[in-house]
C-alpha cells in the first residue's frame, strides 16, 4: 500500500533525526568540552525544526488522511494499525498544539529551570511559585488542544504513557498508598537495621567498581558490541536502535554504582532487544516510559536486591574488596536492602519510593483539577510526607523544590515512576512462575532464560499494545498493586523480622 | 537586507547539518560500537537529504537570483559579496549536477574501494581497473555540469582549492620538481645520516606520549576548554566552530605521534580561531584544503621540526625517556630530519613529500587531458617514482594501490597536500621577517606571538578570499616555488653539510 510505505519512510527519517537528537544529547554529558554550549544548542535547535517540519507536513497529514479511510484501514494488519495510532497521536500532538504555545513552554521552561536552580540553593519557594504558577498555566493550555480521555491532566500523563488516565492510576495508587504507608510504619517502628555498618567508612577504588559494573552488564546480558558504558554526571541511558549507549558514576564512598549500573543496563537491554523489522517504524520504541522504568527497575531490585543474585555478587565483592570477606552474602543482601524513610525522592528504598512519587502525583491531579492552588503546594507537600513517611521536610531545598520537572514545566512524569515498580512487580510475579528454577539460576550468575523471557514477551515488541492492554496480556490481570505489596511483605518481613 | 538574512539564515541551518555530520563522523571514528555501522550510515543518509534539499531549494535559488541584481549586488559589502560567491559555488555544484549522477558516483565510490581494499592487499592493479576507469568516466561526466575555468580538471580541484586551475599549479609544480629531484639526488648521493639510531629499538611507553601531545597542543595554544584530543587509527581533525575536536595515535616504537599531534593541533587552531562573527555564514571556513595543509604543517613542519623549537621539546623528552639523556637537541634535530626516498607517500619526509604528490598530479592531470590512458597508470607511477625519486615499487600495493583516494573517486585533491607546503613555506617566510624574534621564542616554548599572527592574518578571516587572492595579499607575491626550495635548501645545506 503506497500510502503506508509513505508513512513508514516518513517515520525512518524522523526517527534518524531522532537517533542523531539522541546522539547529541549523549555527547553533551559525556565528551562535549565546556565551551561548545551555545554551538550545541544552535544544532539542536536546526534539528529539532526539520522533525517538526517534517512531522507537521502535508506530506504526513495526507497519509494519515487517506489509511483512515475505511476501504484502506480495513486491509492493515494489527501491526500497521498501531503504527498508524502511534504517528496519529504525535502528528496531533504537535500540528494541533500552535507553535507559538510550544516556544512559550519552551522558554517558560528555561527559565523556570534557571531561577529554581537558585530558589533551591536558597532555599525560597516563595521566589520559584511565580514560575511554578506560569508553567501549570502553559500546560493547561497545552491540554486544551488535545483530545484527551476525561480530563486536562490525562493529556499529559498520554505524553509519557500512553493509554493511562489519571482515573486508571488512582484505583491503584489509592490503595497503594495506605497499604505502602503501613509497611513503612511498621519498619519505623524497630529498633534494628539490618547489614548496618558492612558498607559504611569503607573505600571501594572507582576503577574497580568500573570494571564490576562491566562486568556485570556483560554477565546479565547488554551487548557491547552495540553499546557503550561511559561516566557521566547524572546516569542514563540513550537508544538508538543499533547503538544503545548506557553511563554511570561512581562515589568511591560505596557502592552504589552498581545499582545504577544495573539499572541503567536493565534500560539499556530493553532498547537493545526490539525486533529489527520495527527499527523506524512507529512501533519501534518502548511501550511506554512506565514500562521502560519497570525493566531497568526489574534489574536494579527485583533481580539486583534478591537473595539469589547477593550469591552471584558477594564473592565478586568480597574478592575486590576483601575487607568484605568476614561477611557473609546474607549480610550483605541485608545492607542493600535497608528500608528508611528520607526526604529525598532519588535517595529512596524500594519500600518507600512509591509514596515519595505518590505525593507528587496527588499534587499534580490537585493542581491540574484546580482542587490546589500552587502557593499551597509547599504546605501540601509537607502534610503528605508526614501522613505518608512521618518525616517532614525542614527546608523547602529538601522538599518541594527538589525535583527539576516542575521547573520544567514536565507535569505527568512522575507517575512513570511509580507505574514502573508496579509494572515490573506484577511482571516479574509473571516470571517466577513461568520459570521456576530463577533463583538457582540467578545464584550461578546465569540470567540468558530471564533475559531471553523478557526479550520474546517484552522488549522485541515495541509499541504493538498500549500499557494497559500490554500487561493484561503479559500477566492475565490489570493493574494491580497488590503484586508489589506482596512482593515487598514478603521480601521485608524476611529481612526484617516482622509479620505484616 | 532581507535576501541577504535569508540567505544567512539558509547558510546557518546548513552549517548546523554539516556540524552534526561532522560530530557523527568523529563518533564513527572515536567511540561508536562495531555494530552500530548500519544505523550510523541510515542516519547519515537523511541529514544528507535533507541538507541536499536544503542547498537546492527555490529558497535558496531566489535568494540568489534576487541579491544578483545590480542594485541590490551594489550594496552589498566585500564580505557578504564573498558569501554570495562562496554560497553560489555550492548551490551550483548540487543543483546543476543532476542527482542520479551524484548516486552513481557514490555507488562507484563505495565498489572501488571495496574492490580497491582487495585490490591492494593482492597487489592486483589489473583487478582495480576497471573501477578507476569507471571512476574517471564518471566525473569526467561530472565536470561537463560544472562551468569550470579552462579544462575539466580545474571543475575538480576547484572542489578542494576554490580558485585555482591546473594552469596555474603547473606554472609552480613544474620547475618544483625538478628543484626538489636534484636535491633528493644530492642528499642520496651521500652516505651518512645525521641523528641515526637515536631513536632506534627504543621504548616510548603510550602514556608518557599521550601525556606529552596533551602539553604540546596546550603549549603552542590549541584551546581544551573548546576542544579535545582523542585515540583514533588515523588522525584527523573536525571543526564544528565552537566545538574542534583533533585525534591522535601511538605507537610505543617510536615518537611520530608528537608530529601527527602537531599537524592536527596546527588545523584545529585554524579551525579554533575563526572570527565568530562569521560562524555560519557561507565565509565561515577555511580559505582552502591547500590552505588548511599549509596551517598543519606550519605548526608541524616549520615549527616542530626547526632548530628552536627542538630547544623547547628535548629537554621534555630527556625528562620522560631518560635514555635520551646522554643526546643533545642537536643530535635530535638531526633525528627529526632524516630525509631518504621512499615509496609510500605517508612517510615522506620534508624533501621528498612534494615528489610524490607531483608523480599523482601529473597523473591525474595527464588523466582528464586524454593523455594517459587509466591501463598505463601503473608505468607511468613507476617510470616517475624513478625519475622523482630514483626508486621503484617492486609491487603495486607499494605503488599506484597506495592511496586510497581514487578509488573513491576523489580526484583534484592531491595538488591540496603540495600546496600545503608551498603555502605553508611563503608564508612562513612572511612570518619570519615580521616577527624577528621568532627563534627565540620558540625555543623557550612561547608561541603566542606566532599564534597571533596566524590568527590575526589568516585564521580569523575564513573564506573572505580565494586561496590566489590571499596568499599575494599574505606575502605580496603570487605563489612561488622558491619559497620552499630555499627553506629547504638552508636548512638541510646546514643538517647535511652540502651546499646546493
Amino acid at each position: 500500500m503506497k500510502a503506508y510505505n509513505e508513512l513508514i519512510d516518513i517515520s525512518s527519517e524522523l526517527r534518524n533525526l531522532e537517533r542523531t537528537l539522541s546522539l547529541l544529547a549523549w555527547d553533551e554529558r559525556t565528551y562535549m568540552p565546556r565551551g561548545a554550549v551555545k554551538g550545541r544548542s544552535e544544532m539542536r535547535a536546526t534539528l529539532y525544526k526539520l522533525h517538526h517540519k517534517l512531522l507537521t507536513s502535508d506530506r504526513l497529514k495526507s497519509c494519515i488522511k487517506e489509511l483512515n479511510k475505511s476501504s484502506n484501514f480495513d486491509d492493515l494488519d494489527p501491526i500497521q494499525k498501531a503504527s498508524l495510532r502511534e504517528i496519529t497521536r504525535d502528528f496531533e500532538r504537535k500540528y494541533n498544539v500552535p507553535d507559538e504555545l510550544i516556544q512559550r513552554i519552551a522558554k517558560a521552561a528555561t527559565e523556570g529551570q534557571s531561577v529554581w536552580e537558585t530558589a533551591r540553593s536558597r532555599s525560597d519557594f516563595d521566589m520559584f511559585l511565580p514560575y511554578l504558577e506560569k508553567n501549570i498555566e502553559l500546560r493547561k493550555e497545552f491540554a486544551g488542544y488535545i483530545d484527551y480521555e476525561n480530563e486536562p491532566y490525562d493529556a499529559l500523563l498520554d505524553e509519557f504513557d500512553p493509554g493511562s488516565t489519571a482515573k486508571w492510576i488512582e484505583k491503584v495508587f489509592g490503595p497503594m498508598k495506605k497499604k505502602l504507608a503501613s509497611i513503612v510504619d511498621d519498619i519505623a517502628s524497630l529498633d534494628h537495621t539490618p547489614g548496618e555498618g558492612i558498607l559504611k567508612d569503607k573505600e571501594f577504588p572507582v576503577d574497580t567498581q568500573i570494571a564490576l559494573c562491566k562486568k556485570l552488564a556483560e554477565d546479565i546480558g547488554f551487548d557491547f558490541n552495540r553499546g557503550r558504558l561511559d561516566n557521566t554526571v547524572h546516569p542514563f541511558t540513550v537508544g538508538m536502535d543499533y547503538d544503545v549507549r548506557i553511563t554511570n558514576r561512581y562515589n568511591p564512598g560505596n557502592i552504589t554504582s552498581l545499582y545504577s549500573l544495573l539499572h541503567e543496563a536493565g534500560h539499556g537491554m530493553y532498547e537493545q532487544n526490539l525486533d529489527p523489522e520495527l527499527f523506524g517504524t512507529p512501533v519501534g520504541k518502548y511501550v511506554s516510559m512506565g514500562f521502560h522504568e519497570s525493566q531497568s527497575r526489574t534489574w536494579e531490585n527485583f533481580v539486583g536486591r534478591s537473595r539469589a543474585f547477593m550469591e552471584y555478587l558477594f564473592p565478586m565483592l568480597a574478592d575486590e574488596f576483601t575487607f568484605l570477606s568476614s561477611y557473609s552474602p546474607a549480610d550483605m543482601y541485608g545492607a542493600v536492602n535497608r528500608v528508611a524513610p528520607s526526604l529525598i525522592r532519588v535517595e529512596a528504598d524500594e519500600v518507600t519510593y512509591n509514596l515519595h512519587i505518590a505525593l507528587r502525583y496527588d499534587i499534580e491531579l490537585g493542581l491540574f483539577r484546580d482542587e490546589i492552588e500552587p502557593s499551597e503546594t509547599e504546605v501540601v507537600w509537607e502534610n503528605k510526607m508526614e501522613q505518608y513517611l512521618g518525616i517532614v521536610p525542614s527546608t523547602s531545598a529538601e522538599g518541594v523544590l527538589q525535583d527539576v520537572h516542575w521547573s520544567a514545566a514536565q507535569f505527568g512524569y512522575f507517575p512513570s515512576y511509580a507505574l514502573g515498580n508496579l509494572y515490573g512487580a506484577q511482571i516479574f510475579d509473571t516470571v517466577r512462575k513461568e520459570i521456576p528454577s530463577l533463583d538457582g539460576l540467578m545464584s550461578q550468575g546465569d540470567f540468558d532464560e530471564l533475559r531471553n523471557w523478557l526479550k520474546n514477551n517484552i522488549y522485541m515488541h515495541g509499541r504493538k499494545h498500549l500499557a494497559p492492554d500490554m500487561l493484561k496480556m503479559l500477566t492475565g490481570d490489570n493493574l494491580n498493586e497488590d503484586y508489589l505489596i506482596d512482593y515487598i511483605k514478603k521480601k521485608y518481613s524476611q529481612i526484617y523480622g516482622l509479620s505484616f
